[in-house]
């Protein structure tokens, strides 16, 4: 069962302010939540509808009906679990690879699906500008599928960031007028940065831009506005990948 | 205003049967709304707040109030108007170019962002299996963002298409086993099929493909289970027109 202070708590997590004050996130489904034990993010307490499914010590976990569970949950269709989890600790970022950075991506499944490419590409490194929407945000972390766990997530000054590494790594960035990202070589090392939904790469950032690059539009129809940020990422990490 | 019976219609065609039968679909949004009217999509009625957004001859046009385009709306923030369309006549695959075929994809919102590759990449034939939901689902309009009016959609049988295709064109798919896609020139003809967001190609249309393709994973997270069919789907295309 659940009791009147864990619920109280959960539905709190839904809300940034609470998931940094408690240091905890709410992850659901047996699939992301194994995921997620398997790498040793340390568990809270978890609530399913059949203990069985988790190899967990049990002093945390409870046993829920489902009609418990649909009062914790976020989702329209509750999954058979729902776990509350530590906020793992930022490792120090490397800068010895390819780094994807964010500036203010707000949609909570685009960065789901970044984190996964990221993931899928070895990007060990990915670091968002402040207002990019929180990792740890259920839609991301349901939209991960686990592969959060994999990738070294921080938020930061993204401005301060790119001008720390001026001169140390090139900082590529996707624009309309961009030379085509099929035409060149591409490095191992390097930033890559991608811009917000609606308005792409801020002004300030693309100051600190040192290669500009495009993905090129195929076919008469120039009126596409853009690629989804998702897409473009997609399009962006197997070039560089690729290379 | 929106009468009984306009509000009656427009609910119904949330729903694929009545979409059907009226032969009519939703769309809301400035923006999505003059790209269609932009494209000669036959308009069947708009409601807007504000008449002057769009340059409409007036007698299918209604002016409402934010409240009652709330109750017509199935965003949760609604937009300023909202157009019901006729779904327009289908124009004969062509085959002549790259055919993006999808086996039984399900989420409007992966729909919407292939839609927009297709567009972008220039792809002018889309060709959906039955299970594939369907393109007038006001969330994949809504995805689109107007790219729905440069595509060519198609719902057939899909067996019964590649069997037609069969030694006329090459199929391909992707698979786990398949030829890294980085690896080959690929062809500016050709069928490339996407498979179900949970179980990729269905075992009948594997059976029809002539060359299996694999997308790489970097990096040394093999746990990453699969790429998501919007983003597999960016990469595939990208890498047939950078050929």
């Amino acid at each position: 069962m659940v009791s009147k202070n864990q619920r109280k708590l959960i539905k709190s997590l839904y809300q940034k302010k609470y998931r940094k004050q408690h240091g905890l996130f709410v992850a659901e489904g047996k699939k992301v939540i194994k995921e997620l034990l398997d790498a040793n993010i340390e568990l809270h307490s978890l609530f399913t509808v059949d203990v069985r499914f988790f190899e967990t010590s049990g002093n945390n976990t409870y046993k829920v009906t489902d009609e418990e569970l649909k009062q914790i949950s976020f989702l329209t269709t509750p999954q058979t679990a729902l776990g509350v989890f530590y906020i793992p600790k930022i490792k120090k970022i490397e800068n010895n690879g390819l780094v994807l950075a964010l500036d203010d991506v707000r949609d909570p499944g685009n960065l789901g699906t970044i984190i996964r490419l990221c993931d899928w590409f070895g990007v060990k490194d990915l670091v968002c500008s402040l207002q990019t929407v929180d990792c740890y945000n259920t839609k991301v972390i349901q939209a991960t599928m686990g592969s959060i766990t994999r990738v070294n997530i921080q938020y930061v000054d993204l401005v301060k960031y790119l001008e720390e590494n001026t001169g140390l790594v090139t900082v590529f960035g996707t624009f309309m007028d961009g030379d085509s990202v099929y035409a060149k070589q591409l490095p191992k090392k390097g930033i890559v940065v991608m811009g917000n939904e609606a308005n792409g790469i801020s002004r300030t950032i693309e100051d600190l831009v040192d290669k500009r690059l495009t993905i090129p539009q195929f076919g008469q129809n120039r009126e596409t506005e853009s690629l989804n940020v998702a897409t473009a990422t997609a399009i962006l990490l197997s070039e560089f990948r690729r290379s």
